[in-house]
């Protein structure tokens, strides 16, 4: 589906035959490894475990996870399988917490199931397929729209993955990057977004992949990053956006946000409207994920160290005043960001 | 010399019969390895190679590295020796730019030097230990005086390590947590302090030697740590402090004044007055340092990278006007800290 795309080398997901074949993004950019899954289950597992990521991509993964799904329930027992498959859909669901695509998607599937008389395998199939590529025009479309604001902009500042390897295939935040780029923006930088190092390991080497030059920075270098005026817009994707415009996001937006108003420099949240919740009211009610110890302690502590604990958040809570446009494929909107939902809706 | 204050059972340096041992802080905490070094251009390497680390340490280390170049250079040719020692006193002042102790310590050994007749060693040996032991009494008087101020407070965040690893022993921010742990401080995070892990490696080893208990989060977790209210105050050193009170110190220092102010979070800097350069006016004129590329890049990319670029600097400069108290060993002062900085001289 990728081959579409103009210079994307990268792609995190495909169905080919009869499972999808997904990029393992734990090992990047040391090693480019291909799982093929066939299993609604091991779909979930890689959700979990991270070989599969990024709030887009996690919601078309899940959507290929319920054809897999009907497929095994419809063979093992043609009259139950729409019954037996709520375990599945249940499995996929409780697999990661924060981002809403993943729910949007499943609820998606679930509706397409109901009226299915048959061998759901083909018709679910479509619909996971029509999800993956509304995501990539959704991606061409922010694209056009979020660079068209960056219009002049010399500088941008990006923060986690979202990318190529975070969506269908193009990119939300990294989709108006590259738009940006047609349009002549010139400096790219990247912090390393800790604890995962999305944008050291997955950022860089997708941007490297695809012979676009960036530069990467610590987490903590943004603000002195800011104060030197290399950059004049901060370009972030969304795990789930409030019906308010609170974003939630990898942990660290929420920072590059105060950081950004403190030095005048435009804050962009770029997602499809996927990731919009009407449901939630405010920032406050999004349930925010928190990982494992190791995943700061590995390399550093052989024994799991008895007096030292870990407070790992893995995504954070930006209040939409903090917010300057929020672009999705439908339109952009601006300040004050609240009182600008409605047009999304 | 640490033998004599409480509850310290780490050492990063140690003036032993005829050289130093200091602890080789790269290595922390898998491997606690003490090198013994017994010439200044091993000294002047050390700081460079980040083996020795931290404002004052490095200072106290330089100090040492002066008695050690005067030994050779004086048994080498005893009527040329403080010609000759100028080049060491170069060296040991070329390994790191950004940190003023290392220029105030050589300088102070500079003095004693030209009244000098007959062998060096001895008289120099005393200057270096009395920086040496000055050092740990401006630490446990700064300790006095910030906990004090902390009174009452619950938890506290500090940046990097400025502990019994950064000093002659006890530590400049660690210090003022270490003595507000025996006025009830319940809670201490740390920040990981990428890209050198000053945080996780050291920092939380160091407290944890001791038995104090604290919590590690990632340096982009912050801003949501001051949101839930869990730290009333950010604590931490200095590399070098201006004239009108800008403070040069680890990069992100900066990053967390800025989120202090915006959630009414007190921002405390705790340094030595050698830490305190009167003859720069104000931050814009502190060199920052810029580390190599591979420091962001080791373990991700085999090869450096066609395409990827890297901006590492290591130091910051935050502001005076954010800064709510300075804690030195002659006093506290508070906002505005630029017009109170002449209570300093």
């Amino acid at each position: 589906m990728n081959s579409a795309l103009p210079n994307i080398r990268t792609c995190a997901i495909r169905w080919e035959d009869n499972g999808i074949k997904v990029l393992d993004q734990r090992k990047l950019p040391r090693q480019v490894d291909y799982h093929f899954l066939t299993r609604a289950h091991e779909v979930a597992e890689a959700i979990r475990s991270m070989k599969i990521r990024g709030a887009p991509l996690i919601g078309i993964a899940a959507a290929y996870g319920v054809v897999l799904a009907a497929r095994t329930r419809f063979a093992a027992n043609p009259s139950t399988w729409k019954n037996t498959i709520e375990r599945d859909l249940d499995v996929l669901g409780s697999s990661r917490p924060t981002a809403v695509n993943l729910f949007w998607a499943l609820d998606t599937m679930r509706e397409q199931i109901e009226p299915i008389e048959g061998d759901p395998f083909q018709p679910l199939l479509e619909t996971a397929i029509r999800i993956h590529e509304d995501d990539i025009n959704a991606n061409l479309r922010i694209g056009d729209i979020g660079a068209e604001i960056l219009s002049g902009t010399q500088g941008v500042l990006t923060h986690c993955n979202a990318g190529s390897l975070a969506t269908g295939g193009y990119g939300t935040a990294l989709g108006v990057i590259r738009s940006a780029c047609r349009n002549g923006l010139k400096s790219i930088y990247a912090t390393e977004t800790r604890p995962w190092n999305q944008g050291s390991r997955l950022t860089l080497w997708e941007l490297q992949q695809d012979g676009i030059e960036a530069t990467l920075i610590t987490d903590s270098a943004a603000a002195s990053l800011m104060r030197s005026k290399a950059v004049d817009w901060i370009v972030v994707g969304a795990d789930r956006i409030a019906a308010n415009g609170d974003v939630a996001n990898k942990i660290g937006t929420y920072s590059l946000a105060i950081l950004a108003e403190k030095h005048d420099i435009g804050f962009m949240v770029a997602a499809p409207m996927s990731t919009v919740d009407w449901d939630i009211p405010s920032g406050d009610a999004i349930e925010i994920e928190y990982r494992d110890k190791q995943e700061l302690l590995k390399d550093l502590y052989l024994e799991s160290g008895h007096g030292i604990d870990v407070w790992n958040p893995v995504f954070d809570i930006t209040p939409g005043n903090l917010i300057d446009v929020i672009v999705t494929e439908k339109r952009a909107i601006g300040k004050p960001i609240a009182d600008q939902m409605e047009k999304l809706r």
